[in-house]
C-alpha cells in the first residue's frame, strides 16, 4: 500500500472567501483534516473551512503555546506520531493552518519531524493575515523600492526591526501590545501605526489609527507601521 | 445612478488554483476586468485568470517599468482616468494584479488617484508570490521569534537589510540576480539562498541552491536567504 501525503494547507486569516481553489480541493479529497486546538485557534481554523468539513474524519492536534522548548516539541511529536500512523495507513492529510503555512505556523514543527521519517509533505500556500490587514486598511505594504519588515515585538533584534526604513508588521502582538504602543510613540511612528484585529471574522476590530486601539485585542491582531518620510 | 466600484484583485503568483474564491466571485461579478500590460505581465495576470474572463469587458492598462517618475505616473494617470469613465457609468471594475495587491503592485498608485477622485474603492487579497515560494521550496519562512524581510536588491537601505538577523526575501531581482549572488557569496550567505522563478506558472523553475541557478531568470524570480544559526 502506498503510504499517504501530508499536507499543509493555509486557510487565510479569518474569512472562508479567502480560501484558496487549491486548499478548497487538497481539504475536500483528503482522508483525514488535521485541526490545530490550542488556545482558541481550534475553533478558527475549523470554522473557517468548516463548510468542507461536515462528515470528514479529524484529527485534533493539541499545540502548546508555552516558552518551555521541550514541552512544544513533545507535543511537536505526538502530533507527528498520530499524523504518521495514519499515512501508514495510505490515508492523506490536510493540517489545517491560519494564514499561511510559511509565516509562524506550528505546521513548520511538524512537518519536519514528519519529513525527517521520510514521508511526504507538500505545502498549500495562502493569504498570509498581514496581505488581508492590508486590505482591510487599504494601503499597500511595499511599493516601489521600499522594503517590508514582519516581527513579533518580543524579538531579540526588534531594535534592528525598528531602525530599519521599512513598513514594519508585528505579529503575535497579543500580551505586548501596550509596550509596542509605547515604543512606536516614542519613535514618532505611532501616528502611521494601524491595527487590524481578527481580520475577516465576526469579530474583527480595524483601528486605523493604532493610537486609538483597546487593548488586549486577542492574540490575532496585526500592527502595520508604515514607513514615514521622515525616516531617514 | 450609482458609480461603480473599483476592485484590486491579487490573482495570486501563477498557478490559477491560487486564487481564492473571493478574487474568482468578483472577477465574475465585475463588469469589466482591467489588465496591466507591461513587459509581459499582461500575459500572467490575464493566463490566471483566463478561465473567467470569457466574453467579459477588458481594459488593457498600459503601465511603464521605468525609472522617469514623471513618465509612470502619466500612466497611473491614463489609467485612472479610463477607469473611472466606466465607474461613472455604474460599471464595477476589477483590476488583476499578481500576487498580492499590497505587495509591489502598480494597483497602489492607480487606487491612490481614483480615491483621492471620491471614488469607493476595495483590496481582495490573495497569495503572495514569496509565500508560494516557500511553499514550492517546502520550508518556513519564519518561526517562534524569528524576522522576515521583503526587500528589492535596489533598495537604498540594502545594506540594513541585510545585517538584520531575518529571512530575507528579494523580490524584483531579474536583472540583478548576479549582483545580488555576489553579495550573499561574499557575507557567507549563498549556501542557505534559494530561489523559484515564475512560480506555479509553466515555465517554474526551483533552484534549492541560488548557487546553481542560472541567470537571468526573468523578472518574477524570488530569492529567499534563510536566517543562519551562524547570524548573530
Amino acid at each position: 500500500m502506498r503510504e499517504g501525503v501530508l499536507y499543509g494547507v493555509s486557510v487565510g486569516p479569518g474569512d472562508p472567501e479567502l480560501l484558496t481553489l487549491k486548499a478548497v480541493r487538497v481539504i475536500r479529497e483528503a482522508d483525514v483534516v488535521a485541526v490545530p486546538d490550542c488556545g482558541g485557534k481550534r475553533q478558527m481554523a475549523y470554522a473557517i473551512a468548516f463548510e468542507y468539513l461536515v462528515g470528514k474524519q479529524v484529527l485534533d492536534c493539541q499545540t502548546h503555546m508555552t516558552g518551555n522548548r521541550v514541552a512544544a516539541n513533545e507535543s511537536y511529536t505526538r502530533i507527528a506520531d498520530d499524523i504518521c500512523a495514519l499515512l501508514d495507513e495510505g490515508k492523506s492529510v490536510a493540517y489545517l493552518s491560519l494564514g499561511d503555512v510559511s509565516i509562524y505556523s506550528t505546521f513548520a514543527y511538524v512537518q519536519r519531524i514528519v519529513r525527517e521519517r521520510g514521508y511526504e509533505t507538500e505545502i498549500i500556500p495562502g493569504v498570509a493575515s498581514f496581505c488581508a490587514a492590508a486590505a482591510r486598511l487599504g494601503e499597500p505594504l511595499c511599493e516601489g523600492s521600499e522594503c517590508l519588515v514582519v516581527a513579533p515585538p518580543f524579538s531579540p533584534y526588534i531594535d534592528q526591526v525598528l531602525e530599519l526604513p521599512a513598513t514594519k508588521v508585528f505579529m503575535k502582538s497579543g500580551r505586548q501590545l501596550n509596550v509596542l504602543r509605547d515604543t512606536l510613540g516614542k519613535r514618532g511612528e505611532l501616528e502611521h501605526a494601524s491595527m487590524v484585529a481578527n481580520c475577516g471574522l465576526p469579530d474583527e476590530r480595524v483601528y486605523p489609527r493604532f493610537a486609538d486601539a483597546e487593548a488586549p485585542a486577542g492574540y490575532f491582531a496585526v500592527v502595520i507601521a508604515k514607513k514615514t518620510d521622515g525616516q531617514k
